[in-house]
């Protein structure tokens, strides 16, 4: 071969968007395809919302304090959290996974017991799936299928100049949670005989391991007749999240640093282990908040739910992206998120 | 852990059946579920068909003798030929793949270059994925969804005692490609000097590397006004698939040994390596045609249809499932095909 690009070069979503960019649909049912949190296909009454994960042990999870049901849990969550995305309601889900001879059925029993514990917690359907070896480690794939009313679903390239940017929840717990079990890990790796230190942590160690998708919130906008203007799950980070909003809108954005939720626990830890609690919050991944925008005039149905806090507002493009700090001072949003493919 | 079952001692479709055997249904939209080539999704005007495949370098394909380009249209076509084999038409696919550092952009271009073909050739579009690192290896996960008339799907458990047992095309053709791939594969790490000699193998070779899924089945079905009583693809080989469609019916069958559908290459092939091509037939998996059962009266509808043959029929479970041979011996069918994890 005589060229090689190296893949890390494009990043995540630039290889994406490089493997696609060729691709065209066919058929008058696509009404989504790639480039949101999930596809959306038109049939009829309603439309079908489907989105897909591939989860690699070393690279996405680690076995070693991640209790497989825990895992099997997680890797359901994660794709109903982005149908939810799309203000849509998840119906079924397939799950494929691949295992070395290291895993026993006893192992997979584990692993499926936290699979069969989301789908009744969400009320989805597993309709299928594969099971294969591996020649290494545990590979999971999951597809997830949702409905939604025709064309309510939520985009992330739909806001607008002025519109409020609103994240539920608290952020940058889990990136914490991950932070000290890494570091006990490590602690164990060099001496076997020290048990694990999670005093206080239960919260930041729960939003890593067993996190929860925003249904609520979901039936929190169904219930008020709230549609947001562009929505999208936080996987990546606020940071990285809110970038993704202003580029596929054509906008900037400013936050405020002082409107970021974060748990009280979160602060905690982010100081004992001398990390600024704001950076934390800003480009921790895997928290599966959902980060929308929305119309001013629909502000006040918003302050019904003390579970979502308004933390910025959408401004033109040619002003920038940025945060205004607790001191007064402005700074360019910059993603640091996860990425795969630069180590 | 106390207990250690080997995943070996259960099989693919014995673990399959473990893991999925507590889950039930939630959703009134979820009209077929684990258990057969592909799910159904109730969506009013149309059904959706769902399926998904997970394949891991190493243990489904060796890239050593597999160009990247087939890869990807053969990582398509296996998908859209679960969904040909539900009686639906294939509309949209999910592809996500995980790679080690090994692998270039172009390298990745060229995988996805045959994911296009294959999209272009059957008209379906990519409408999602997802994109990571491996610790090792390539892997890849496809889910297909495909539309059906309302309950016009066809299942595996449906056959009738009596029904004509049909195939499409001819069977054992990608067995014998692989068998001719592994062994200049075998001479080539010996001896890296000696060039490959696939002198008339052409067919075997494409029938493996580029294998096509059924479209013009399903089609000369619906033009012909023909709905097959049961149905599936040829994955794990004839042997296997005929069990699956007897167990799943609650029936036994009778084959013709000189019925099965051989091409001349193939027979040709098998003499060559001293196997028997029935063997090979019956037991090679890969070829992706259609088994299916039909209405005896439905006969002449098919034979209008060269593409098509009649290999024997179903009968009562108690009389079992055999085969009778050319000299007029008959045969317990035993399923010999592909078992992932029996090494």
């Amino acid at each position: 071969m005589e060229n090689r690009t190296e893949i890390a070069t494009l990043g995540e979503f630039g290889l994406i968007e490089h493997l696609t960019k060729n691709f065209e649909t066919h058929n008058a049912s696509t009404v989504v395809s790639v480039g949101d949190d999930a596809a959306v296909i038109d049939h009829f009454g309603k439309q079908t919302v489907v989105t897909t994960d591939l989860l690699v042990e070393g690279i996405h999870f680690d076995l070693m304090y991640t209790p497989l049901k825990y895992l099997g849990y997680k890797s359901v969550v994660v794709n109903l959290s982005d149908i939810y995305a799309m203000n849509a309601t998840p119906t079924q889900i397939t799950m494929s996974i691949a295992f070395s001879n290291r895993f026993s059925v006893e192992a997979l029993d584990e692993f499926y017991e936290g699979v069969y514990a989301a789908c009744e917690k969400y009320g989805v359907d597993l309709i299928g799936g594969d099971t294969s070896s591996s020649q290494k480690g545990f590979i999971i794939s999951v597809t997830a299928l949702g409905e939604v009313e025709p064309d309510k679903f939520v985009k992330r390239s739909t806001a607008q100049k002025g519109d409020l940017i609103c994240v539920s929840g608290d952020v940058g717990a889990a990136f914490l949670g991950l932070t000290l079990l890494e570091r006990e890990k490590k602690i164990y790796l060099e001496n076997p005989k020290i048990q694990p230190d999670f005093e206080g942590e239960t919260y930041t160690v729960q939003r890593l391991l067993k996190p929860e998708a925003r249904k609520d919130i979901i039936e929190f906008f169904a219930a008020n007749n709230i549609v947001p203007t562009a929505m999208m799950d936080v996987s990546d980070g606020i940071s990285s999240e809110v970038l993704h909003l202003c580029r596929q809108s054509n906008l900037g954005c400013r936050l405020y640093e002082d409107k970021l939720p974060m748990n009280n626990d979160m602060r905690n830890a982010a100081f004992k282990f001398g990390l600024d609690p704001t950076v934390c919050a800003l480009n921790g991944g895997e928290d599966y908040e959902l980060i929308f925008t929305l119309k001013q005039e629909d502000y006040d149905k918003i302050t019904l739910n003390e579970d979502i806090s308004v933390i910025g507002y959408m401004g033109e493009l040619e002003e920038g992206s940025k945060i205004i700090t607790k001191g007064g001072n402005t700074f360019n949003i910059t993603a640091q998120g996860w990425n795969a493919f630069v180590k």
